[in-house]
């Protein structure tokens, strides 16, 4: 038997006093206003057991994760009609992500990249009644919990200042590979990176790629197959330019943003999800990737 | 003496018997509707003689050759602080033309690819009290025409389509090389575009390139460095990935658009411009081209 | 209990069936020849059980595979350091794989392209007295397998052939990484493309990778983490453009060789190796991918 | 009439005064020995007359300016069947021309770019009997001197340090763009670059350029039409990334080598050449820049 409980308070305990957290995103106001000594881990196994350490509870902007959640939406909607309009190769440097959208005649390498989650958006445009209503509903609903959000600041900042995804939503366009307008579009999709979720939520949200698809509640269930599809993309696509890199430290399928969050899932054993507001040059959590990392080694749990 | 009339005559005869005339534009419709059979040719001597054939006096849509004015505009009101924000070399392939401008952290290659000429339009919206208003009265004021107009519907089309323009002013934008907004900026670009004008008229705007920056009437007056200036990158830069072609073919500094025009100059000499609407595979004037070949093979003037 | 070999057999059916069986690979003439039909899996547990089925003693040339076992060696010799020549990051395309080194400046995305095998070629041929000698003694040792040998005639007609290889081993010298001469790091790179094993040798020899680094026989072993990093780099870089493919419909970590061959590990389960000599689009054995889905969807073992 | 010599003169005595004098190219031993202070300038008019100053007389490495040679000699030879294997546009920049290469899949962007230059080289290995003899045997004819020379310890010193020229070899080689062996074809290559020239034998050299294409002497006659190509390509692509700053600085067909030298002509004017061992950073000659700029000033004689 693990002791679970044990090893996060271990975890929390060494990371904690790190001295160097790394560097808060400040691309927009609201994110550069958080605590830089934040920390916050919850892990959920399959069995229904739950375990938390510091700021679990405390809800932060979510950003890319948010691009995990509209994948599995979309996937349950549309099924695999998506890889018509996208590919699930890694990406590679994110420096240059447009030249390879150009390179590439308007096709995203994945679901994951930006211009990849901007073509998920805009399925989920395209299918849904009331697009922005009806995905927080269903993030609320996988969740089992309504109290979950979207932040208007933080969606209404991206989108006065958000114009690398707006070069690339009009470049998809230009490629005929966007439905709707470029705005609708870029309006969801800053939306959805703008949820605010806890580590205890999102560790709930990613539960059903761990459990073969089937979420907490009878809702938004995905075949055994999509969840396989899910976290094979997650492994490869998940970390920018830290995939290979985050593969090899943690072991596990997994997805950063840049307000600090990493949600990850062990396949039939736990989804798991930490929060440290600071970055490491590549953007991801840094102190999140240490505690995953510590987390994989101690309980010697990992896709490996 | 060469006899300039009879040099266009023949031109014009041997030109409009060409069988393949290339394809019209197509991707906006006020462009498609255009009569592929129309030709027009336009010269103006330094000397103030002018000589004609074909049509042209019909005005048509001079797209990209409007850049050419913007930035002489440009040019006169805030001299080679313009080089602070794009450089003056060539290009190459505009196919991948987002892509360089990534590489190149927003600074466009030259001011007549696309990236260019939009930042050209940002200065002249900073620069000018009514940008589009005063932009028109600078060209009909160096014509000597107050009848040149803006097409709206051309414009208006290419507002609704132009989604690789947004994209590549959006990207400018995340690298702060756009200071107005990108709906502001785009808004004047594409009534730029939209002029129409006839050879005639043409011919006349770009006397000031041939003639040491010096007008027609007493306005826009450029230095001799800034005309040279701008016929040096319109040797180097004006026919997108035909540059080195046009240099050899014709030996005329110039610029295409995609209306089927083709304007240029023989600095100490004359101007011109011909109207020929179907286009060759590198997207520049077919016949347009044919007939500059044989005006500077004709009369031996060239800058070789 | 899994019958492996009822599911070895299952899959031999199957796939021996299918009438598409892909290309062989025509670029040399010794690969060429070889018979589209063979087909051979082998199979070794942690355990020590094996089992096989098809052509699985016939030899065939490993090709990339071999990318793997270098790393592997050199990994033994000279720890981390490798990672001050190249990175652990998926590649993306091959096609322009020199446009990615030149923009990089002369350090590969990873050890499996061929780039970075070509630096790991480079650091045995430094490291060892005499490369080409020691590196087949060391394959021979790790499988107990005197018998292995390089096929001659195929190492001279790469390097007769393999010019874009000669391109990248140019531009590392030009970048300062490679030590060697890059006549001197080629021979030994072409002869290791050119071991030819069996998928039982080829099983023998991955056995490492699924035991935590510990090989059959006592020698070459790697530390935990060495086995866990060689894992996360062929999962996250294995298959060319595959990768992702990969990861998902077999979600094994592996690699494949353009002779036909691939070479995958379970961690704490088995090694496995498959061979089928006609290849897909991406270059990776056609029959050799449906085999091990297959394989991993009728034993339910997988990393997901 | 023009005073030349007294325009020399006054060149001479503005840029010898210059204190930076820009940075001599250090790759190989035998160019870093050259004495900074060394200026030299040769004017040949069309009429037949010379002026000169300086060094004029001081044979340097011509390096790329070999590229022009080459490419009149190979055209004199074979004519236009040369674009069938390069394009005549310009390059863009020169620290990504593999890349370039790659992407359009073997063929060079112009002859004066090193892949370019490279297939130039290989057209002549498979016409001319004896390679380098009868290249240096063309260039001694063309001048009327036959005691110019290769500089064997430069071209072998080249051989040897050359990896990104031996890279681009190799790619157009895998492209089927190279007929003979990269070994032969460069060999010829680093010999033509290390050809050593005054700038009176250089201008001499030049000469048909200006002169429609008829030599000094009745050796390898260029037509009009191809002495007229070769000045456009000069134009749009001597001067690697400042070909558009060269054009408008200087306004002359030219072109440049890392060995500090320039040749340029005017048509139907002259043919001129300058030495000053000095780089730019964009590794063009510093001081020979400013002449050039200069004289075309002082004459008020350039294309514009």
């Amino acid at each position: 038997m693990i002791d679970y409980q044990a090893i996060l308070n271990t975890i929390y305990a060494n990371v904690t006093q790190e001295s160097d957290k790394g560097e808060i995103a400040t691309y927009i106001p609201e994110l550069s206003g958080v605590d830089p000594n934040r920390f916050g881990m919850h892990l959920k196994l399959i069995s229904g057991e739950e375990f938390a350490v510091g700021d679990s509870e405390v809800g932060f902007s979510i950003q890319s994760i948010s691009k995990v959640l509209t994948l599995a939406m979309a996937m349950s909607q549309v099924g695999s009609t998506i890889w018509e309009r996208m590919d699930v190769e890694p990406s590679g440097n994110p420096f240059n992500h447009l030249s390879l959208l150009e390179l590439e005649e308007g096709i995203p390498r994945n679901p994951l990249i930006n211009s990849g989650a901007i073509v998920i958006a805009d399925i989920l445009v395209t299918q849904l009644k009331n697009p922005k209503a009806d995905f927080l509903k269903y993030v609320q609903d996988i969740t089992g919990d309504s109290s979950i959000s979207y932040n208007l600041k933080v969606a209404q900042s991206e989108k006065e200042t958000g114009f690398n995804n707006y070069a690339a939503a009009n470049l998809l366009k230009s490629f005929d590979n966007l439905h709707n307008s470029v705005d609708d579009v870029l309006d969801f999709y800053f939306h959805q990176c703008s949820l605010e979720m806890s580590c205890s939520q999102i560790a709930k949200a990613f539960f059903m790629f761990a459990n073969k698809g089937v979420c907490l509640r009878d809702v938004g269930r995905l075949t055994k197959t999509q969840a396989k599809r899910i976290n094979a993309i997650m492994l490869t696509c998940g970390f920018y330019d830290e995939a290979g890199e985050f593969a090899f430290e943690v072991g596990l399928p997994g997805k950063s943003g840049v307000g600090g969050g990493i949600a990850a899932s062990l396949p039939h054993e736990f989804s798991i999800s930490v929060w440290a507001p600071g970055l490491n040059p590549q953007g991801n959590s840094k102190l999140g990737m240490l505690a995953l990392e510590q987390f994989t080694t101690l309980t010697k749990q990992s896709i490996f």
